[in-house]
C-alpha cells in the first residue's frame, strides 16, 4: 500500500512538470490508483455487509445514513453533515405468496414479490380469477365488466428491442407503476406483473408504483419471469384458474431520515458547489449493491481519491447520498428545496445510479456550451473508459433541482447490458459487482470532477483555470 | 418467432429504399435481431451443456468437432467441411493435490491445478522446501545453490495497474508459460504459481506451459490467488516450510482431430474469402464458455445471422472453429499451411478470442488505407456498441496466416475487466455469459463482415459495392 502511494506521488509529481498532458497524465493516474487501492469496493463490501436493506424508514437506512456519516468523516472530507427529511415507510411484512389455483382447488406455488407502496391484501388470502393484459396501453381499452372482480396479469416482457436496456425499462416500467391504479379503475380487485427484468430466471423484481388519486388503491406483485409464463402458459389453456394473492404489506406515519453530504471546500468559490450523488436507499431484498450502493462508492470514493491525490479542488466537490429515491424521491425533493432556499449554486449536479459496471460515457442535459466542452474532453480520458457524451443527461434525485435551478445535470452511463438482470431483485448483492468495473466508474466520476472543477462547464458560473 | 422474421424483413425491406443510411439501417437491424432471437446463446448453451471439457484430444472436443460440423450444416451454410490435424493429447488424470507441510507435519490443503502441457510429479507425491520468486526475470537472477532441489514459487499477482487486462495478461502470464523452465535450469524440482487471474478468490487458473528443449521438465502448477497468499504468509513466517505437490497427468501420442469450417459462398468472388473465427477446444475445466465458447458462436453466429437477413455475400464469407488453440495451435498452424497451399486469398482474418462481453472494438493490423477505412465506418455502429478501431489486431490462431501470407488480421475486443476472472478456471461457465452481451457480440462481427463483403479494406483486394 505504501508503495502505492510512493508511485502515485510519483505520477502526480510528474504531470506536474509534463505541460499539454498534465490533465491526461493526472487522469490517467486517477484510474490507475483505483485499480490499486480499491477503495470504493471496500466501501462497498462494507456498506452492503453492514445494510443489506436499506429501505427508507428501515433500520438499516438508519444505519447506513450513520455508516456515511462517520465514512465520510474518516476520509477527511472537510465538511459532513446531514439534510434532514421526512420519508414514507413501508414495510413488507411477512413474506408474501401467490398462487396459481386450477378448477379442481390443486394449487401451484409462483415466484413473488410485492411492489413497492402496495397495500396488502384484504383479510389475508385474496383469491379471484385473472384478466390478462399485455400493458398499460391495452388495460385502458378494456371493458370494465371483462375486468371487474379480476386479478389483471400484465404480462409484457422488457423489450428486448433496445440497445440500451435503460430505454427498455422505460418502456417496460410503465406496467409497474400506473398498472395498478389503471386496473383499478377497470375494476381489478389486485395486480400482478412479470418482473421488469432482461433476466430470464425465476427472481421476482419488485420497484415502486404509484397510486392514482382518484382509483382505488389495490394491492399489486411482481412474478419471476419463469412464473410469469407458467401462469401465461396455464391460463392459455384454462380461463378458469384462479390467483390467489397474499401481501401482508403495512404503511407506517412517516419517519425522519436524512440526506448525507460531505465536502471538500473550494478555495477559491467554495460557494460555488459541482454535485455527485447516488442513493444510499435500496430495496428491501438483496443488498442494493448495483442499485445503488455503487453510484454512493461512486461519489463518495471519487472525492477520496481527488483528496488522496492531493488536489485542492477550486471549487466545492459535495458528495450527495439521497435518501428514498425509491419509493419517494423525498431526499431528492429537499435537497433542491434547500439549495433554493439557501440559493446555492451549482456549476453542475451528477448522479451515478446505474450501476457499478464498466462506464462508458457521460449524459448531459444543460446549455449546449457546456456539451460541447465535454465532447473536448473525451481524449483525456483512457481507451474504453468514457467514450461518449449523450445530449440527455440526469437522474431521478437530481431532476428537482434541474427543475428548480434550472441546473444542468450529468449522469454517468456504465455498460447497462446486465443492469437490469440484478435490480430491486435479491440478485443485486456485492458478489454481482466487479471490482475492476466499479473503481473505473469511481475514476470516470474523480476525473469529470476535476475537469468541471478545473474549467468549468461553459455555463456563465465563474471559474479559475489554475492547475493543482 | 415468426413475428420478429416478419418485423426482421419490414426493416430489411425498409433499409433498401433509405438511401444515404441504408448500411446503417442494415447493420442496426442485425442488432436488434440478436436480442430477440437469441441465436447465439442458445448455440453456446447447447455447446457448453453437451461438450463442455473440450481439451485437444479429449472425446469431449471429437464431439465438439461433430456438434460444430452438425450445426453448420443444419444452419445451411454452403459448405461445411473439416480440416484434419494432429493434435497433443494431455490429460489430467486424477485430480492434482497441493499441501503445505508445517516442520511438525501438519499438513493444510492448498486449491490448485495441474498446467497444461505439465509432466507429472515423480513418483506420486513431491515433497521439497520452497524457493520465493517474484517473476520470471527474479529466477534469472537467482543463486542455483538457492534454489536447487526446491519448488519455485512465482508469486506475482496479475498487474492491476493496466486499465485494459489483456495488457496485465501479457505481462502476467510470463511465469506460467516461461516459469517452468527458468526454473528448472536453475535446478527447481517443480513450479507452483499464483494463478494468473483478476479475481481475488481461490479459484486456480490453469493454462499452458512451454517447456525449453534445453532445460529438465519439472512438473508445474497454480493456485487458487487466496491459496497463494496463505502459503506466502507461511513462508515469510517460517522459511522451513515444505511443499507436497501431486500431479497425475499423462502424455499421450498425439491423435487426429479437425478444424471445422463452414461458409456461406461468395457470389462474385468466391474465391475471396473473409474469414472469422474461434476456437473449439477449451480447458478440461469449467465448460469454456468465455474462453472461447464465446468465439465459436459469435463466428458460427454472425454468419446464421446474415444468412437469416437474406444476405448473399460477394466474396466467400467463412466461419473456422480452430481447434488445439489451449496447448499446440495445431489448428492455427495448419489453418495458414493449407491457405498458403491452396493460394486462398484471404481479404482478412477476425478472431474472436476474448470473451463473450459487450463488444467495445475492433483491433486491426495490416495495411494503413485499412485502418482508416475502418474508421470510417464506426458512426454506423449503434451507439455504445463498437466505438473504437484499435491499431493492433489478430489472435493466436489467425498469428500464423498473417505470418505466411501478410494476411491482414483483426480482432474482436470486448470489454475485458472480467474474463480473467473466469479464464481457464472451473468458473468459465455458461452462466457466466450475459445473453445481451454475448449476442452484441455475435451482431458486432456481422455488421464488420458485412461492411468488408461490401467494401472490402482497401487493401488492394478486388471488391464489388453493390448493395444487398
Amino acid at each position: 500500500m505504501r508503495k502505492f502511494f510512493v508511485l502515485f506521488t510519483l505520477i502526480i509529481s510528474t504531470c506536474l512538470v509534463a505541460g499539454d498532458n498534465t490533465d491526461k497524465t493526472f487522469i490517467h493516474a486517477l484510474y490507475t490508483k483505483t485499480q490499486l487501492n480499491h477503495a470504493s469496493y471496500k466501501l462497498l463490501r462494507e456498506l452492503t455487509a453492514q445494510y443489506p436493506r436499506r429501505l427508507a424508514g428501515s433500520p438499516g437506512a438508519d444505519g447506513a445514513v450513520q455508516w456515511a456519516r462517520r465514512t465520510m468523516q474518516q476520509l477527511g472530507f472537510d465538511r459532513v453533515y446531514l439534510q434532514e427529511i421526512k420519508v414514507p415507510h413501508w414495510e413488507r411484512g411477512e413474506a408474501e405468496a401467490c398462487y396459481v389455483v386450477f378448477p379442481d382447488n390443486h394449487r401451484e406455488k409462483l415466484s413473488v414479490l410485492a411492489l413497492g407502496r402496495s397495500v396488502p391484501t384484504p383479510g389475508g388470502e385474496l383469491l379471484a380469477p385473472l384478466y390478462v393484459a399485455h400493458d398499460v396501453d391495452d388495460i385502458k381499452k378494456a371493458d370494465p365488466e371483462a375486468v371487474k372482480g379480476r386479478i389483471v396479469f400484465f404480462n409484457a416482457a422488457f423489450p428486448d428491442t433496445f440497445l440500451q436496456t435503460m430505454h427498455g425499462y422505460g418502456r417496460a416500467v410503465q406496467k409497474r407503476v400506473w398498472g395498478p391504479s389503471e386496473a383499478a379503475r377497470k375494476g381489478a380487485v389486485a395486480v400482478i406483473i412479470r418482473s421488469v427484468t432482461t433476466a430470464h430466471d425465476d427472481a421476482p423484481h419488485t420497484g415502486t408504483l404509484v397510486y392514482a388519486g382518484d382509483a382505488p388503491k389495490v394491492p399489486a406483485a411482481a412474478l419471476g419471469y419463469l412464473s410469469a409464463d407458467r401462469l401465461y402458459e396455464y391460463w392459455k389453456r384454462n380461463k378458469n384458474i384462479k390467483v390467489s394473492l397474499r401481501i401482508n404489506s403495512r404503511i407506517f406515519p412517516d419517519k425522519t431520515s436524512y440526506n448525507v453530504i460531505g465536502e471538500l471546500t473550494g478555495r477559491k468559490h467554495p460557494e460555488q458547489i459541482i454535485a455527485i450523488g447516488g442513493h444510499l436507499d435500496a430495496w428491501d431484498v438483496g443488498e442494493g449493491a448495483q442499485d445503488d450502493g455503487a453510484g454512493i462508492v461512486h461519489s463518495i470514493g471519487a472525492l477520496a481519491l481527488l483528496k488522496q491525490a492531493g488536489y485542492q479542488p477550486q471549487n466545492t466537490i459535495r458528495a450527495v447520498c439521497f435518501m428514498n429515491e425509491e419509493n419517494g424521491l423525498r431526499g431528492g425533493k429537499a435537497y433542491a428545496r434547500i439549495a433554493k432556499e439557501k440559493k446555492e449554486k451549482h456549476i453542475v449536479a451528477i448522479e451515478s445510479d446505474a450501476g457499478g459496471f464498466t462506464p462508458r460515457g457521460f449524459g448531459y442535459s444543460g446549455p449546449e456550451a457546456g456539451l460541447k466542452q465535454l465532447n473536448e474532453w473525451l481524449p483525456l480520458f483512457p481507451p474504453f473508459t468514457i467514450q461518449a457524451i449523450r445530449p440527455s443527461g440526469g437522474g431521478a434525485d437530481i431532476g428537482p433541482l434541474h427543475k428548480a435551478m434550472s441546473t444542468p445535470v450529468m449522469s454517468l452511463i456504465p455498460d447497462n447490458q446486465r443492469y437490469f438482470d440484478f435490480h430491486h431483485s435479491h440478485k443485486d448483492v456485492f458478489s454481482a459487482v466487479n471490482r475492476r468495473e466499479l473503481e473505473l466508474g469511481t475514476a470516470s466520476v474523480a476525473a469529470l470532477l476535476y475537469l468541471i472543477d478545473q474549467y468549468g462547464l461553459n455555463n456563465g458560473v465563474k471559474h479559475s483555470a489554475s492547475h493543482p
